[in-house]
């Protein structure tokens, strides 16, 4: 099943995604939760609900894909865990040390824009690079997670862009400054259940594209610790939810990784794309500028 | 005014503190939010209308506030922000290089416990540290916040033991993995309104004790950067919000600012004070044994 947010007339709305239509599920399956993180949170059955009536929606329930306003498939999860060195190659390019365990941030759910959405170069620095790579949706929660029950824990995957601000990951313990100026990231368009993917999406691939160029391409099998273990890791720190998402790590190929730099500029487009995941548009764009003390 | 949060019957109260006693403002201002967050978004009439309340709270409105059952002042705030090698004796005690820029991470909600409760020695390590600090509370939201006009969006301060498992602070990049291990900081035990302190907290004295025994001794205004130029900062990179933290890092003296560290174990008492803003008190127990897969 491919699960999606989307906006009508002005609200947000779970929907299924059926080829070119989705399925608006506030109306094709009313008694249902009626957002993912909820509606992951009541478990498999309401899952294969959800799946269920989605095949069986009326036709006034049914919206063309195409011009759909994609909205963030979980706009607020309890927290987004960033991965780093996660991918050798990208280690390798970056002149960064490899270690014992994965680096990690945390993401505000401000940081993330949805499919489509313009990513902001912020005010701050014109050193915005792109990060391709799978982020993975936790389904049950738990912590002390066995790496080999982990994959249970797994509901599904999603494409991510982990944008990322340089001139600030450079300034040593402040990768987390770099990692959460607004709208920065994109995270989309939907969320394919697990049942469809291989195991941990190994042997699927992730490429990453600027303006149709291709800048990154790697196997998700290349990860340097799988899903199941980079799940069971974060479970020995933090307690997992339902609808918390795991950003797996960037393989080689962002611009930060080059002697001579390109970051995003406005009217760059950036594509990330996992075989059998789906297809992360975002255009670049500047930040508008805030007024001061902009409460927005 | 000094809000807090207890538990009364099982359930989550705010409460104002005037000496020994404790109002439950759900009885003496039932009208107002139930919670210290949404009393900041309510903004300044709101506090002020709780401040009245208070005062004038009848006796069955008042507990002793002998015996109370602390919560954590804010228990969901939409970000909890974490700032290092902000005071420079700590910076050269950690044989750390000073920045432009503060250290940086984000903490999840989980990972902090209310005064008087046992902060954990997690499972996966026992390079168990405190670091005590002065935690900002932001009142009035908003980004690009100029340094001048920075204080006006602070509600008030606390005290918070930034508690930090070091094995995992080391390991590069992974500093975010060190801060985050279930119930290992404390924050509370009450939220002082900046009206009673001086602007900034500067001038005011932060001790931690462990066991009885003096382990930091700082004035606040040995900040690097003070806490208008931290908030300024912050809303740079993130859009505040009311209710939001910003826990401004921690002076020398830590555990791992000496040649010979004696990490903290069970049994252990740690208390962090400023001067007019209050006193935490945490005792140390080991984790309890997670069972796999525990979903607790």
């Amino acid at each position: 099943m491919r699960l999606l947010s989307f906006e009508l007339n002005g609200a947000p709305v779970m929907g299924v995604r059926l080829d070119e239509e989705v399925v608006d599920l506030s109306v094709a399956a009313p008694d249902l939760p009626r957002d993912i993180r909820a509606l992951l949170a009541a478990g498999p059955e309401a899952l294969a609900a959800a799946e269920r009536a989605a095949e069986a929606a009326p036709g006034h329930a049914r919206h063309p894909l195409q011009g759909l306003r994609h909205l963030v498939p979980i706009p607020r999860p309890d927290k987004i865990i960033g991965l780093g060195k996660t991918y050798m190659k990208h280690v390798a390019e970056m002149k960064a040390e490899a270690s014992s365990f994965p680096g990690m941030f945390l993401r505000v759910p401000d940081s993330l824009v949805a499919h489509n959405m313009p990513i902001w170069r912020p005010e701050a620095s014109d050193t915005l690079d792109y990060e391709g790579e799978l982020m993975v949706v936790i389904g049950r929660g738990g912590r002390m997670i066995s790496r080999e029950n982990a994959l249970e824990h797994v509901a599904g995957y999603a494409c991510h862009n982990d944008g990322s601000v340089r001139a600030y990951n450079y300034i040593p313990s402040a990768v987390t400054a770099g990692k959460n100026f607004l709208n920065t990231g994109g995270f989309g368009p939907e969320i394919v259940t697990a049942d469809e993917l291989p195991p941990g999406c190994k042997g699927l691939r992730l490429t990453t594209h600027v303006n149709g160029d291709l800048r990154q391409s790697a196997d998700i099998a290349e990860l340097h610790w799988d899903v199941a273990h980079l799940v069971h890791l974060m479970s020995t720190i933090f307690t997992l939810y339902p609808g918390d998402l795991i950003a797996t790590g960037t393989p080689s190929g962002c611009a930060a990784g080059s002697a001579n730099p390109q970051w995003l500029v406005p009217g760059d487009v950036v594509r990330v794309e996992i075989e059998g995941v789906g297809v992360l548009v975002n255009p670049i764009a500047d930040a508008p500028k805030a007024a001061p003390d902009d409460r927005s």
